[in-house]
C-alpha cells in the first residue's frame, strides 16, 4: 500500500481507517530502515509476518519476478515447480557471481541485498555476543568442512610451498577430511592428558613447527568446540606461536559461538596472537538446517580473499534460513538461548553427579569443555547404555573407547581417554 | 520496499539495480492503483505473487496485525495456531459488523476493504459478462440456500401478511428448505412436460397468483441453472407477470453465470420484468471452496437491505477466495473458461450422440437447458450405469427415475421425467 | 509410507533405521486412533506436523483428490487457484448436503469425518471445562448472530404461534437483529440497578410471561458474556420459568465457553430448570477467525433438528480451524488459557483499582461479571479518554454513556447504567 | 488414514465412502511402490499433493520430528524459526555423513532416502533422454563451478604429480576459477575461428599434451553448451586423446542436458574415448533454484570418489527442490520442455534471420551449437543495443566484443570472435 494507493482506498473507507493503518505500518518500515541504517542485527526479534513482507519485498527486486521478463540467457531463473518457487520465496538466482561469492548480480538486486543483510548481522551478532574485534565475516552456503577446506585453500596463494597442517587431534572426520581434500598433509599433534581432560600439548607443537620449519607449515587448525573430555584447544598460546612464525591459524569453531569461553578464548587469541579465521557452523550456532557456515575473522582483507576463491554461484538458501533466523531471534532471543544453554548445562550436570553418586561413578571433571560433559563408566557398558538411551529417544549421545584405533583419510588415530560417556548441551 | 528504503539500500547495491527493481514495480503498483479507482476485475489475471503481496498488504491494515495493539474487547482477532493465521493471511476480524454484512469494521481496515473490492470486482464480472444491467451485488460468506433464505427473509418486512412461496418445481433440497425455514409455505407449480423438456408452466403460474391473491404472494422463486431434462424457467414471462401484479421475484441462477443463455433470459426478465434478486453460486461459478453466494439485483436499495438483515459478522473466508481467484483469472481467464466449457458441452454431445446410436438410445433434445444434458436408457439399468460410472471415477451423474415420490421438508414430489441419465458440464 | 513403502526402502536404508522411524511414527498413529476412538479432544496438543498429517490424509479422501476423477455434476469442487486450494488443504466440498448441515458427503468422506470429529472434539471440551450435561453441539459455520437467528426459526415448528422473544436486555446489537430477522418481536426487559450493576429483573420477566401467554412466546433468551456493568443473568431463575412454563430458552454463551462462571451456571440452569440451547462463538472462545458458532444443549434431538433446518451445504473452513486449533491445544491448553484468563482480570482489577485510587474514581464492583470490568469515570472525559486509549493502541475499550438513547431493529433502548469505561479480558 | 484408522472411521462413515476414499489411495501408494522398486524417474509427472504427502512422510522419518526425541548432541536439527521449518518441509538434518556426502545418516532416515532417490531419478533421467552408457552419478549441492573443483580435487589422489589442467577456452569465469582454486595451473587451448563459429584446436591441443607430458596433465576439461559463437567442443577427438594418453577427462555440460546434440557428444565420447565426468548445473538444466549441480560419469567408482571427498554434511536444500521437480515433471514433461526449447530456437532464428535481412545484419552461423545463437552487429552499436534491449525487459543478451582482453583468476583471454550480439533458448 503506497501513499497513492492510500489516497485511492479513501474511496472504499473513511480516511481515519486508514490513517491509523499507515500510522502503525511506520512502526514496520522504521524497523527496515534501521536494518538498511545500522546494518545491525536487531535487538528484538520481529514477527513472522514483518519478515515474510521484507522477503516479498526482496524477492520482487530480482529479475525473475519482473512483471514483464524475457529472459534470453542461460541463468534466467526459471522455476518449473510452484512448490519450489514458494518455498524459496520467488528468489531464483543464488547469490554471488562467478568471480566472487559475495559479489552482488545485477540481475538479482534482492537476493543479492539479502545476503548482504545476512552478513552485516551475523557479524554485529559476533561482535556483540562477545567477538568484538572481528573485522568481517562470510556466510557461506555450504557446512563447516567445507568452508575449513575453502579457507585452507585460500591460504596456498601466499604459502604454495607449505604443505602441512598442523592439527591438534580431535576425533572429527570433517576437519581431517577438508585438510585432506585440500591437498595438504595433516601432522596430528596427540593431547596432554590433565586429570580427567585432553588438552593442546603446546611444546609439542612449538617442537613440531621448528621440525618443519614455518615457511612449511601451511596453517594450524585448533578447536574450540568439542565433545568431552577434550576440552577448548589452549588458543592464546598457539596464536602467540602462529603470530611469532608468521604462520596461518584457523579456529574450528564449529559450535562455539553459542558458548562465551569459547568466545571469549577467540577474542584474546586475535588480541595477543594471530587468528585468521575463525569458522563456524550456522545449523549448529543458529538452529537451521545443515548446510550454512560463517567464516569470520580479524583482517577483512582475507575473509575477502576466501570469497573471491569461490568458484561460481551458489545457493542462497542457507543464507535465506540464517536471515530469517537472526531476525525473528534478534539479539535479545540469541543470549537468552546462550543463557538457557548454559542454564542446562549446570542441570545436567548436576543431575549426572546425582546418577555418577548412586552408581559409583565418576563426573567428568572437564573445566575447559562449557559445551560438554559425561560420565566414566564401566568396562563393558559402554554400548549397551548408549542403545538403551537410544531406545528411550535420547540421540547424540557419544561412548567413547580408550585405545579404539582409527583411521580417516589415511591418519591413524588412537583413543586416549579413558572409557566413559558423554553429552552435549 | 519503500523509498526511503530504497534510499537506504544503495549502500549496499549500485543505484542503477535499485532503479531497474523499482521500475518493475512500477506496473505493478498500477495495477494496484487501477484496481482502487476504476473497480473493476482486471482484465488480464494478476500472477500469485502479485496477489499475495496485496494480501499482506491489506492483512497489515488489520489491528490485530498492528506492531503494538494492546486488546482489551471480546473481539480482537486472536488466533492460536500458526497455521490458521497463515492459512488466512492473518486476517481474522472476519467482515461486516453487527448492524451490516457490508459495512466497515474501525478494527479491520484491510479486510474491509478486500470486501468491498470483491464486490466491486464481482458486480463489474457480472455486467460485463451479460448482465449489463446489474445494479448491486453482495457477496455472501454462506451458501446458495441460505442466501436464497436470507432473501425471503428480507422480504418479510414490505410484505408482512404474504405468507406464501410460488415456486415452478426443481428436484433440489436446499431451494425447497431455504422456502420452509424463512417461515414460508412453499407452493409447487409443476412443470410442463415439452418433448424430452420440463418447462415453466406460465398459464398455472398466473392462475395461482390469481387464486392465492397477489398479495399473498410473498415471492415467485426460479430457477435457470439445473439438471436435463428440465431447461431454464421461462424467466420473461415470469418477470412480466411480477411486475403486473407487484410480487417480488427471485431468481435461483446457481450455477448459471458460466453461461450466455442463463445470463441473457435474466438480463431480459429485468427489462421487460421484475427481477428483485438472482442468487449463485461461488463455489460452482468461480471454482472456489463451497461456502459463499452472490445476490445480486436491479435495485441496489434490496441488495443493500438483504445485507442489513444479517445479524452480526461473518466469516472473511469465502470472500477472500474470491478476492484471489477473480485477480487471479480476471476478466479474461472467466470468459475463456466459459468458451471452453460450452466446447466442452458440444463434445459431450457428439459424444453421446455415438453412445446413443450404438445402444439405440436417445439424447435428451434440451435445447432450453445450456448446461446438462443425457440420455433415455431402458428400465432397469439406471442404478447399474450409475455405479459402473462411479467405479471408473465418473462422478456427478443422476439418474432420473420416473414416478419416483420424495417427500422434502413436508412438501411431497412425484417423479415426472421419463427415465433417463444426465450429466452436467 | 505404509508397510511396503517401508519394506521397498530397505533397499536404500538399513532396515534398523527404518525400524526406528516406524517406531516412531507408532505413536503418531496411536493418537490418531485414540481421537477416532474415543472422540474426545487430546488431553495434549499436538504439533504442527502431526496436525497437518492428518490434514493431507482427509484431503486426499475426497473426491476432487482422487487421482482419476471425472467430474460431470454441478458440484465437482473444482479449485481454479493454487494458492486457494492450498490454504484449504484441497478441501472444496464443503460440508453438509442439502438437507442437512451435519449430514455426510458421498463425495467428501475426508470433509465429513473432519466435520465429525470437531463436533466430537468440541463436546467433549464442553463437557470437560464444566457443563457435564451437554448432550449435543453442533458447529455452525456462522457467526453467533446467524446461529442464534438458526436456532429461533427451529422453533417455529413446535410453536407456529409464537411470537415473541423475551429478552432480558444487553446492549449488542446482533441479537437483537437475530430475533427481528427470524420474524419474531422482541420484548425488551429492562435490568434491575444493583450497586453498580445492572441484573436480569426476574419478576418483570415473570410477568411479561403471564401477560402475553405462556403460549404466544417463543423463547427466552438471555446472555453470559456481557459488557460490564451488566451481569450475567440469573439463569437458573430464568431456566425454572421456562420449564415452569414450557417455554423454549436460548442462552447467548458469545465468549462464556472461557470463564468457568458463565460454565457453572449453564450448567445448573440445565439441572434445575430448561435450556434449549446454548450459543458460543468460535472466535472469542476458541481464538480463531470470525466466522463460526457452536450451538449446544442439553437435548440432542433439538440440536440435530436445528442442523436439519439449514438449507444446503457450507463452508468447511471454520470448521477447518476449529480442527486445527482443538488438536493443536488440548484440553491442557485450553485450560491453561483459561487460567491465564483468569490471572490477567485479576492482575486488571488490581492496577485499575491503582489508578481509581489516584485519580479518585471508582472500579466497578460487579462480582457477577467474570469477564469484563471497568471505572466509573467523571462526565465529559468519556470520548477524550477513549481516544487517548486507542491512540496508545489499546482497542476495545468502551466507553458507556448514561441515559443515551438508540434505536436497534425498531427497537428503542435507553442507557441505563453510570458513566464508565469498561474493558474485557 | 492406516488400515486401523479407517476401521475406526466407520464410527463416523459408511463403510462404502471409506471404501472408495481407500481404492483412490491405492493407485497413489502404488505410484510410491514403483518409485522405490524401480529407482525410476515417473514416465508421468505427479500432482502437487502427492509430492507433498511423500515428503511429509519422509519428513517425518528424521529423528528431530519423532514425537519424543531427546537431543543431547551437536547436531540434533533444532530449527528455530517456524518459517524455516515449513518451507524444509521440516528436514534439518542435510544429507551426508563427515565421511561421504552420499552416505546414510542414522539420525535422518527420511533425508537420506530422499537423497537416493533424487538420485535415482536422475540417473534414469539422464540415461532416458539420451546417455545411454551413464553409470553413476551424484547430486552435489552446490553449483557447477564448485563441482568443477571438487572433481578435479578428486583426481589428485592418483595423479599427485600432474599440474596441468588443458582448457580448450570458454569465456566464462566459474571453471578457470576452479582450476586454478583446486590449485591446478590452467593451460588454455585457444580455439580455430570456422566460419563465425570457434571450435576446438584438437591439434593444438594434442601438442600440448605432448609438450607437457601425459603424466603432467591432471585433466583435460572440455565443455559442451556455451554461448555463440563458440561452438560445443569436439568431445569426440578428446576422448580418443584422453584415452590414448590415459589422461582423465571432465566434461564442464553446463546447460547442456536440455539438448539432444550435448546429449549425444557425450554418450558417444563416453563409447569411443574417455570422459571421466560431465557436470550440469541442476538450475539451467532441471528448473531449480541456483544451488546445485550433477556430476555424472560412466565409471561407477570415480563418481563415488568424489563424494568420498566432501567434508561433511550439506545442505538437503537443493536436492529436495530436484527430487519435487523431478516428481512433478516426469520423463514426459522434461522432454516435453526439451522439444518445446529446440521450437523455440527454431523460431528464434527464423525471427533473427528477418531482423538480419531487414537490417543488413548476419545471422550467426553456428551449426554446433544447439543452444546459442546471434547477429553479427556493426561497431559501435552493441552496447546501445544491450541496454536497449534490456530496457524493454529482454534479460541475459550477451554482446561480444573482439579483441577485448580479460585477465582472470591470473589468466589473461583476448576476444576472438567478430562483433556479435548473442542469445540463448
Amino acid at each position: 500500500m503506497d501513499a497513492e494507493s492510500l489516497r485511492l482506498a479513501e474511496r472504499f473507507l473513511p480516511s481515519t481507517y486508514l490513517k491509523q493503518a499507515q500510522d502503525a505500518d511506520i512502526s514496520r518500515r522504521s524497523r527496515i530502515h534501521q536494518l538498511l541504517e545500522k546494518r545491525k542485527c536487531p535487538d528484538e526479534g520481529w514477527d513472522d509476518q514483518m519478515i515474510e513482507g521484507l522477503l516479498v519485498d526482496l524477492s520482487k527486486m530480482d529479475s525473475n519476478n519482473f512483471p514483464a521478463n524475457c529472459g534470453v540467457g542461460e541463468r534466467e531463473s526459471r522455476i518449473f515447480s510452484g512448490l519450489v518457487a514458494q518455498r524459496h520465496y520467488r528468489l531464483g538466482h543464488g547469490i554471488g557471481r562467478s568471480g566472487d561469492i559475495s559479489e552482488i548480480q545485477p540481475k538479482a538486486a534482492g537476493s543479492s541485498l539479502l545476503n548482504k543483510l545476512t552478513n552485516a548481522m551475523v557479524l554485529d551478532l559476533i561482535r556483540r555476543i562477545g567477538i568484538r574485534g572481528t573485522q568481517a565475516c562470510l556466510m557461506m552456503p555450504m557446512a563447516t568442512g567445507m568452508t575449513v577446506m575453502m579457507t585452507l585453500l585460500a591460504l596456498r596463494d601466499s604459502r604454495p610451498q607449505a604443505k602441512y597442517v598442523l592439527w591438534p587431534r580431535i576425533d572429527q572426520k570433517s576437519c581431517l577430511k577438508a585438510i585432506v581434500t585440500a591437498g595438504y598433509q595433516v601432522v596430528v599433534i596427540e593431547n596432554l592428558i590433565e586429570g580427567h581432560e585432553l588438552r593442546t600439548d603446546v611444546p609439542a607443537l612449538q617442537e613440531k613447527v621448528s621440525t618443519l620449519g614455518p615457511e612449511n607449515v601451511a596453517a594450524i587448525l585448533t578447536t574450540t568446540s568439542c565433545f568431552a573430555p577434550r576440552g577448548v584447544d589452549r588458543l592464546e598460546e598457539v596464536a602467540k606461536i602462529c603470530k611469532e612464525h608468521d604462520i596461518p591459524h584457523i579456529v574450528n569453531n564449529a559450535y562455539g559461538l553459542q558458548s562465551t569461553k569459547c568466545l571469549h578464548h577467540i577474542q584474546q587469541a586475535g588480541r595477543v596472537g594471530r587468528v585468521d579465521a575463525f569458522i563456524q557452523s550456522t545449523d549448529k550456532n543458529f538452529m537451521v538446517p545443515v548446510g550454512g557456515a560463517v567464516v569470520a575473522g580479524f583482517d577483512a582483507q582475507f575473509i575477502e580473499h576466501i570469497g573471491k576463491m569461490y568458484p561460481g554461484r551458489a545457493s542462497v538458501s542457507p543464507v535465506l534460513d540464517l536471515f530469517i533466523t537472526l531476525l525473528s531471534m534478534g539479539v535479545q532471543g540469541y543470549t537468552s538461548l546462550m543463557t538457557q544453554r548454559s542454564e542446562h548445562m549446570d542441570y545436567l550436570r548436576t543431575r549426572l553427579r546425582e546418577v555418577a553418586d548412586s552408581f559409583d561413578l565418576q563426573l567428568l571433571l572437564t573445566q575447559n569443555n562449557p559445551i560438554s560433559t559425561g560420565l566414566t563408566i564401566p568396562k563393558g557398558v559402554g554400548t549397551e547404555l548408549g542403545s538403551q538411551l537410544f531406545l528411550r529417544g535420547v540421540s547424540g549421545v557419544r561412548v567413547v573407547v580408550p585405545n579404539q584405533i582409527k583411521t580417516i583419510a589415511g591418519v591413524t588415530l588412537k583413543g586416549q581417554s579413558e572409557l566413559c560417556i558423554v553429552m552435549i548441551v
